[in-house]
């Protein structure tokens, strides 16, 4: 397994991904994580404090799929949809089958009657599973550079 | 013609095609396509019904070229420019020297007076002609997340 | 060293400098380019104009390294970050160790109450030495869509 090709997986994966969210199958949003995972959205003050719980959490698939089924349900929130873009994906290092990688986003929100806002930036902190057929999420630590955020965040980003 | 040497071609198409707006060489947009082609610009639910028209439509060079030259001469808008970020560059099949792929977009909009502010964002579907020394668009869908958008585009996204 | 290589270690630059400028470490930054250096930050009228002093200049380590004393220490504006996402990165042209790249950049600015904006948009047109084990730029000229930023730019692009 070479350095090309782990960096070409590891941009499919963080690709695919992104695709899930912003299509709206966040059902299979769970299927890019290994079983047991980390997902946690931080702020960038609570990160930098040691903080490890943040204003979503999950520590399996089934968490993840829980909030996926409270996104469908609840409905406690308006329609809206994201569009993420990705900065330069930077792999860190490789050992054991596990990559560690760096990138950052921009999210923009898009609701339902079409007014369109800058949302979200921050940077995805993840640890990669290279073992398998596919690549998946052994953890993936998404810091917000805003605190401003919490109340407004229902889908996973 | 290896997965590797697509990948670098398609980048470089939509590199191109992206420099080729945001830097205001409209003229040379049509060469970016093959004759003839398919462009669309269309809203994501206008997309979802299956409807095939959009808020811009060209299927060949010439109409391309009618678009830009509209551009040029009438200045029926306020002079403005884009610039286009690109999520992750999908490549979801290749057959027949067509590869199909699948990316993202967020646009801002700079106004003449330097007033800046997020204008777009959606998806690009795109069947890219892999046959000749340079790729070139067979068809480009530009699904637009929001519906409010039409009045206000004239230069293609 | 071959096409491929270069466009990898061009992109891992460009993430480097990103994540240098994006996570606050500002004092890195000098070292990314080689002695002497150009730095400059331009509009595009000016750029277009010709001329070759802007917003922000400096020709060499230390004359960058004075401006991150500057912000450090002067503590003149407000608190805030960047953050960074990077359009298609192009290598334009290699030759004698140098090669010329262009990409573009939409930067969002998030203050210290979270506030978060879009901050500026613009191109990277850039010189980078590839002789020595990291990629270093020669000369890197940031060219803003928009006139009107000049007064609030302390931090560099």
């Amino acid at each position: 397994m070479d350095d090309l090709a782990i960096r070409l997986g590891v941009h499919d994966l963080i690709g695919a991904y992104v695709d899930c969210i912003d299509e709206d199958r966040l059902e299979s949003w769970p299927d890019m994580f290994v079983e047991p995972c980390r997902y946690l959205v931080i702020s960038r003050a609570n990160h930098a404090a040691g903080l490890r719980q943040g204003v979503m959490y999950a520590a399996s698939r089934g968490m993840l799929l829980d909030r996926v089924f409270s996104i469908r349900k609840a409905n406690l929130f308006e329609p809206h949809r994201y569009r993420h873009v990705i900065g330069p994906i930077r792999v860190k290092s490789v050992a054991d089958n596990v990559a560690v990688v760096h990138s950052h986003f921009i999210v923009a929100r898009i609701m339902q009657d079409g007014a369109t806002s800058l949302f979200a930036t921050g940077r995805y902190l993840d640890r990669i599973d290279l073992s398998g057929p596919t690549y998946r999420f052994l953890e993936r630590i998404v810091v917000l550079d805003s605190d401003k955020i919490d109340t407004l965040l229902a889908i996973p980003l």
